[in-house]
């Protein structure tokens, strides 16, 4: 049912229109099967989103449909497939991720690699079942990829949303595994090079989860330059921001709310602007101390406390709120000036509010 | 310089046009980085390609545009770039697959997680460099697949080659993604189903490696159903007969002319139709032997003297040399139909020819 042109939009509605979607794509998937043997792979995956994720970017995407739309393309079929390809390109490069990380949970499930190791020939000794249950993983990921790719042509692009939607849908996948590379170079050696760490909020934030979604939705409406621009005027400081504030709550969050291990990004040894912050910043002694600690895998409660303490000691922490809350005003400044839809607006205006003050 | 209508293709001048669009794609992919840091991940990616491959998929689809061509498109740029999307797409294949088996070495070069290993920070201890280089090659794997896509944009489609080619794309990657999950699934597990062994040689390579190029390149040049449908009668058999001997090889063949260890299959227990047949056939005292040593990862030379004599004595070696004279024959059938153009038909007589009849 097509919404009247300046009703609030109803983004549980248009969450649970995702979901649907999502679903009856990987039906299709399953029909498509070349082989019963391939099943679990398309289980596993439809078991992976359906244990949640916020469905932030295939929202922005709709969103961002909404924000240009002049001829009623947000509330197509297409839009949705099209948001629906960014959440199955997230759970390929989330399961791949995971085995990257050796994650053994995610969204309190097993992950992909630990599931599908259960799908190995009976009789497989532990440590070969883990094997084969991080190729099965690295395989899911990569046909999950695929299968994004197969939803886009879903979508049915119109000649001029070939020219504008491609090449940004090459952009954002190149951006989140630039990031991942970027990080994965970086962890477990804290540096004070705040540019690197900046660098990777930026590529698998605040392109990846917000800038691109948002233009990706706008292109698909048929959006003019105007539009695209401003998607990344709002996109790319709330993206820097959500992700600052996920570093925030990585070290002084509380588990029971954030659902992640308290003590996971210190003992990685996450590059980030927090620590690279506190680290131009601290006097011999304290850089000592976190060269020490940061990135120790059995780091404890204790020395957990000491890192905290001279995060916030240094300034850091408050530093990067200072940095969330410019970031948060330049992208709600964008918003002022006009240049998307009502509706659209005013759901950016309350999904920024969430984004960067959240508790979890 | 356009060939004249029945001029004979040269092949390797085509075989240089394709290196030459994948180095310029490669230094385009090099500019756009987005940070210094990323530049060993497209320098890896260039050398791996550099290092040989025989180009068999982009020159087949080059030949499938030939083979439909009415208006010129097979010597267009367009083809050459959409040939290249085949060779990124299998380099991301490829260096997946090392991965997943583990492999040091590939076209006589380190592994693409082999070489990364030393891009790691200095020193970080050989496990944990060896690791990064995994996770390194994972990404690498990811962005290649991601990079073909982009080289597919730069062919610029029509909406007719957009509605026919992008399914084509799709088909192909789910294949011998799809084909490789069911590799996985067997290896290790020789058994009596000839069925499962076909169908992994029908998704790895008849589908993958013959079949879908020629169709991508035919339906790039704006194909009609028939000629796609004579790219599948021709490719489906050949691309059979092509996996058949090239399992023979991998038993039977000369190290020397292969340039694979000879022991390499055998001691991986890769369920092919050769040892499908094999273990249908054997004695019960014979099928002891099978099960014993295909998979043992210390077969040796011996051993292998063993098992290649049960291949020969239950006469499976020779069924499957009559199953690669049928395909082939099934195959030069269709050309002798003449469905396709006559500079196309002899150049894949010839490709027949060369894959059917190998040493190597």
């Amino acid at each position: 049912m097509p919404s009247a042109p300046h009703a609030p939009l109803d983004l549980n509605m248009i969450r649970k229109d995702i979901d649907a979607t999502l679903d009856a794509f990987l039906d299709d998937v399953q029909h498509s099967a070349l082989r019963p043997e391939l099943a679990p792979l398309v289980e596993e995956l439809r078991g992976f989103l359906r244990a949640g994720g916020k469905r932030i970017r295939p929202l922005l995407c709709v969103i961002g449909a909404h924000a240009a739309d002049e001829n009623g393309t947000a509330t197509s079929e297409g839009v949705l497939r099209l948001a629906a390809s960014l959440e199955i390109l997230h759970a390929a490069v989330l399961i791949h991720d995971d085995i990257i990380d050796g994650s053994p949970t995610r969204r309190d499930r097993r992950t992909a690699h630990r599931g599908l190791a259960a799908h190995c020939q009976a009789g497989t000794p532990a440590a070969a079942a883990a094997r084969f249950g991080s190729c099965a993983a690295l395989l899911l990921g990569d046909l999950a990829a695929a299968w994004s790719e197969r939803a886009v042509g879903t979508a049915h692009f119109t000649p001029q949303q070939l020219r504008d939607v491609v090449p940004l849908l090459d952009a954002v996948r190149s951006e989140v595994l630039s990031g991942q590379y970027l990080d994965l170079v970086a962890t477990g050696h804290p540096s004070t090079d705040l540019d690197a760490a900046l660098a990777i909020t930026r590529c698998k934030t605040a392109h990846y989860t917000v800038e691109r979604p948002l233009q990706i939705g706008a292109a698909f409406a048929e959006a003019g330059a105007e539009v695209l621009d401003a998607c990344s005027a709002f996109g790319i400081p709330l993206g820097e921001a959500f992700q600052l504030r996920d570093d925030l709550l990585g070290v002084f969050g509380a588990p029971a709310e954030t659902g992640k291990p308290a003590l996971d990004d210190l003992r990685e040894g996450k590059h980030t602007p927090l620590t690279a912050l506190a680290l131009q910043r601290a006097a011999p002694a304290q850089r000592e101390t976190l060269h020490a600690l940061l990135g120790k895998p059995d780091l404890d409660d204790s020395e957990a406390t000491t890192v905290r303490d001279i995060l916030t000691a240094t300034g850091a922490r408050e530093t990067i709120e200072e940095m969330i809350s410019d970031r948060r005003h330049q992208a709600l400044a964008v918003l002022d000036e006009g240049p998307f839809h009502p509706a659209a607006t005013t759901a950016l205006r309350t999904l920024a509010d969430a984004a960067t003050r959240r508790a979890a």
